[in-house]
């Protein structure tokens, strides 16, 4: 797809009317305390919005003290931004009637719209083409609007802090107000600067990708928190990732959809299905987007990506117990957080550092120590600075009330000041809910570390965080265009056609339209062989006799090449055969199964996993992206939970992981170059022992 | 074991002297601020203990306005405690001091004992044999000691608020000091009392089991709060966990060592070797105590344990946001939290309590209409308070600022002073760290409501709380006291012998001493037979080509019984064989893995599994207790990550389960009677469809 379709469509460039709007109408101004357009107003003035306030009433002439209009018809044209605090019955009526003015945006409140039937489908349908026919931006319906604290523009009728921001923030892209509201919130508990928080609601002519894009360009905006039931636009929003990526902008995205209980609720909610989670998952991990499980997670991570920013591999850990030091050692290894053992030299500084009843470990437990000898923070804290093996140091700190807070902060806030850390530096406070000093927290985010109330909390962030996928080279290899000969399910035989010239191995052999044919084919390869019956009809070999194994001579293929007709047609009389497909016998080997597929949101995937049992019943399988290197695909191999078996088991050898890869990278060119393929499959593919290879036995593909 | 045995050892009667010590003296008592002996006085003070206090200190004959004496030799006899705040070398010599004045009990707090090697560690004999000879109760080395809340006695120098206590209550019992220091300042944020609060540190001479006996009459308990990092007396603890339970007082534990590094650190920080985790959390989730991850964990599972007592099936979930709805789905369905659908009387009152727009199901997305209707939380949850497959309902609010605050907790509170609940109510708020004035959780907490600054911090808590096993009828199942034909190694033979009286089943067939009784056994049971060389010192008789399988006839068989010993004698010429087994030929079925272990810290546990990969590479196999009931057995064989394959698997037939369920039950009644034994293995057992039974191939005993 060209970079146009998907970075920068039509309306993107005029989302600054709407998000930087310098003139406003609310259509339902109210004087009434509690009316959706009283807040409004009252959230306009309390941010000191510096631009005209237009109020439409028709039955009040001045409200709050201002003028206002009867009618949109009296509206001067070219408003940037409508409001709309109107009932869900009056919106497309109003929104006519803003376009005939050239009013850039506006804002929907209402509910009742996709997620109410088939009348509010059709309702919504209008407002989009209405929208799409003006260049107007409409932000909702169903949504609680948009606050830019940049600019002081707060188009909601939530009640809203006004903090006016400048500086490194994070931007907040939601399709649910309310979580956008709670997460405004948790970040202003952090002491967090927020740039613009944008709720989208059912996004009948915007959505949260065109918020992103507009956002990834914003100064102020160095991290995005994004809450999402369902990407409309999932291929503009990895390409945005890509985009996030290059700009050092991390996106965290909090995504429910994991259980089908949770898809099924979010259709209900919002009127859009919900596409597969797991492929959702696979592709903007890939992409390098931060996936989190929960809000309190969201801002955790949004809070480290801006004050750590960046975490390097590798973290070490100051503690003041031993029992901490185990369950951090229990935690870390279940979240796959790498806590390496300090090198030499850093031991032997460590070592000299404190007295002789600490030990020298990571995590280092400093014992109650630092009550009588508060510069022992400085001395640990210096070596584990200098060591290149570790990417960020956590301050694991036990603080029960304020005067142990004070013999403790104090001494930790001066040497921070003094060693001016080089890698992000994590305080971990061990008493969750334990009275701090605010001045404290304030004080360490201003040396731009991070507060955590419970160090689970910060080894999960760090965990998080670091497992952002940075871009892989091997994303360039040539997408591969292949002709296929037709649509719909194409046969075996001409499948392998397809498959063998871009690299799929398959067993010696041929197709034949007679047995004659056939008789020549099996003499090239030499017997025994496999004849298996050729059509496209025929999606089910096995089960309607057509595959016969251990022909070994001409005679007995002979013989099956009738027996093969006859078992089919006694099956179904109905299908005619191609002819039959003559293939070497394989000898036996590890089974897996491969699957490639385009998926009709997301775009390529491909699906590997072992055979049998462990696909069926484990699913012991993993959805790899396209584009991956060999190194990254044998990593994924490696990685199904019964991947032991590939490195040789009771005896048996290694196997040929790395012929499994080529495959896998092969299909996922394939994908890529050749967008009417719906499906691949390649059930099995045996894997050989390492050197001689992995053949596919079966293959078919689905296409357009 | 005897009840005497593992309850009421000697000094648990006695740490009264000091728990509810009536005198105490400071041993290094100290004007000095900061010094151990001023903080251990001071806290005293600030208790307003009631009883004597003498204070010892060679050199300062007046301290804090009170009298010194110069030496212990001086203090008058039968002191209850004594407070020792000296260094580690001083520590033994004031022992034996004070023994010989009749002091009842003392706190030692230096480190330097077990965990500071061959030194220390006799150091720390000599304490625990004074302690024994003297019947004084020692509290440490290694510790922060203690605080009784009930009675105002802190013998610690832990700067202690002087909370005196009277209710419902925590008691908190920790091998680390600082861990009962921070559960404790945990517990005190979420305003719950705590009753005493122990650390044991290196447990010389008393250890988290006697306090926890302790506790369990002290009648302001209510439920404990346990860190250890080794149970010194696993099997005491057991006993007492099962007090608890009938006494209706959870046990909340935190134990690290769930990986190996953390079992290490464990070791090198109190000089106790680490146990097996698997077989501890097998054995103490049995029994009733509920297994936390995290200090986090366990302050909110005593929370809810306190406040809302015991936490019925089924929760219910009020909520205001959709996307929220969605994520607390995903993770219910993830920490098996179950939700179920509204009954159909359920569903009809929410329907009408509730505008159109508000769809009815649970979780319930109540949106932000109590904003406008605040009597909607009074109507929706009275239907779930009626419904009783809701054992509790969970509020998951969002409470941005405080006017929301205002605007939302009112109505709430006065709810639930109307409705009165006759089941739990959890309070979650949805912005973690957001501004909620603290009168208003004092309010809630006054009605019982727990409190979580999180949603998935409560929907955990409850996850873990209700996960908690009720006593099982089945562990009255008769135990089976076994003869051994000896110790160390039993071979197949005689093991069979042992096991088929006591119900494990195994193939048809009989031991031959020579060919003649081979064939006598072969024509009884029918050919075709499998032969297997029988020998104490031959444990691994397939190596040694001591099994021949197949044996059509007698001619075969005796030709195989030549093989068989010329094999073996081929393979170790030092093996005498006893003779052979002759054994009907079983048919092929799916193989487990069985095994019984007398765990030599914790007792009897069987595991079991699938064989061959999934057992070696995918670790699919589970820890069973013994006791269980037939349909635990089999809920547990279920819960194998493969347990689908017993169901039957393309369609093969389902397998016969409660045959296996008989066996391990037979295993575990054995291994209760039969203490002597210390391994059974069984590899492997086949499972035959439903009806047809299960058959131990092989089997071994170790014995003592």
């Amino acid at each position: 797809m060209a970079a146009a379709d998907t970075l920068a469509p039509p309306q993107a460039r005029s989302l600054d009317r709407l998000l930087r709007a310098r003139s406003v109408v609310i259509v339902g101004a109210s004087e009434k305390p509690g009316a959706l357009g009283n807040s409004v107003l009252r959230n306009l003035e309390r941010h000191g919005f510096a631009g005209d306030i237009h109020l439409i009433n028709p039955k009040r002439p001045v409200i709050g003290g201002r003028q206002a209009l009867g009618a949109i018809a009296e509206l001067p044209e070219g408003v940037d931004a409508a409001v709309l605090a109107i009932p869900g019955a009056a919106v497309l009526g109003a929104i006519r009637e803003l376009a005939a003015r050239g009013v850039g945006s506006a804002v929907i409140f209402s509910a009742g719209f996709a997620e109410g039937g088939e009348e509010g489908l059709a309702a919504q349908a209008e407002v989009a083409r209405i929208a799409a026919a003006h260049k107007m931006v409409v932000l909702g319906p169903n949504c609680l609007g948009l606050v830019n604290y940049v600019d002081g523009v707060p188009l909601t009728f939530v009640e809203t802090p006004a903090l006016r921001f400048a500086g490194r923030g994070v931007g907040i892209v939601s399709q649910s107000g309310a979580m956008a509201v709670v997460l405004g919130t948790v970040l202003m508990a952090k002491e967090l600067g927020i740039s613009i928080s944008v709720s989208t609601g059912n996004e009948a002519a915007s959505g949260v990708e065109d918020y992103l894009d507009y956002l990834l360009d914003e100064p102020n905006t160095h991290a995005i928190g994004m809450i999402v039931e369902q990407f409309r636009k999932p291929k503009r929003f990895l390409a945005l990732a890509e985009k996030a990526r290059a700009a050092g902008k991390p996106i965290i995205l909090l995504h429910p959809g994991k259980s089908s209980a949770a898809r099924e609720s979010a259709a209900t909610h919002t009127g859009a299905m919900a596409g597969d989670w797991q492929v959702m998952k696979t592709l903007v991990s890939r992409a390098g987007v931060v996936l989190v499980d929960s809000i309190e997670e969201l801002g955790d991570v949004l809070d480290l990506a801006i004050r750590a920013r960046s975490v390097g591999h590798g973290t070490a850990v100051l503690c003041e117990s031993g029992a901490f030091k185990a369950l951090t050692l229990d935690l870390c290894e279940s979240i796959g957080l790498d806590l390496p053992a300090p090198a030499d030299a850093t031991a032997a500084a460590l070592r000299a550092a404190v007295p002789d009843f600490i030990g020298v470990s990571n995590p280092m437990d400093l014992t109650a120590q630092s009550l009588v000898d508060p510069d022992l923070y400085r001395r640990t804290l210096a070596p584990l600075l200098a060591d290149d093996s570790y990417g960020s140091v956590v301050l694991a700190i036990i603080q029960t009330d304020e005067t142990t807070a004070r013999l403790k902060f104090g001494p930790i806030i001066a040497t921070l000041e003094a060693l001016a850390p080089n890698k992000p530096i994590i305080f971990a406070g061990l008493d969750d809910g334990a009275p701090v000093p605010a001045a404290y927290l304030t004080a360490l985010r201003d040396l731009g570390v991070a507060y955590f109330p419970s160090p689970d909390r910060a080894f999960r962030a760090i965990a998080r965080l670091a497992s952002a996928k940075p871009a892989s080279a091997a994303g360039s290899a040539e997408p591969i265009a292949a002709a296929l000969p037709h649509g719909g399910v194409i046969p075996e035989y001409r499948a392998k056609d397809v498959l063998a010239p871009v690299g799929i191995p398959f067993p010696r052999g041929g197709f034949a339209a007679d047995v004659e044919a056939a008789k020549r084919v099996a003499g090239e390869i030499g017997y025994p062989v496999v004849l298996k019956a050729q059509a496209q009809a025929l999606s089910h070999k096995s089960d309607a006799g057509g595959v016969i194994l251990n022909i070994a001579d001409e005679a007995a293929l002979a013989a099956a090449w009738d027996r093969l007709f006859a078992n089919v047609k006694a099956f179904d009389a109905s299908v005619v055969l191609d002819g039959g497909l003559i293939e070497a016998m394989g000898a036996r080997g590890l089974e897996l199964i491969v699957g490639a597929r385009n998926d009709p949101d997301w775009g390529p995937v491909i699906l590997v996993g072992f055979g049998g049992v462990q696909a069926e019943i484990l699913q012991d399988v993993r959805l790899l992206p396209p584009g991956l290197s060999k190194a990254e695909i044998v990593a994924e191999l490696r990685a199904l939970k019964s991947g032991a078996l590939l490195d040789g088991w009771r005896g048996s050898p290694a196997l040929d992981v790395d012929a499994v890869a080529d495959l896998i990278a092969a299909l996922g060119r394939l994908l890529e170059g050749t967008p009417a393929i719906r499906e691949i499959d390649l059930n099995p593919v045996v894997v050989y022992p390492k050197g001689q290879g992995a053949i596919a036995l079966d293959a078919l593909i689905l296409a357009d």
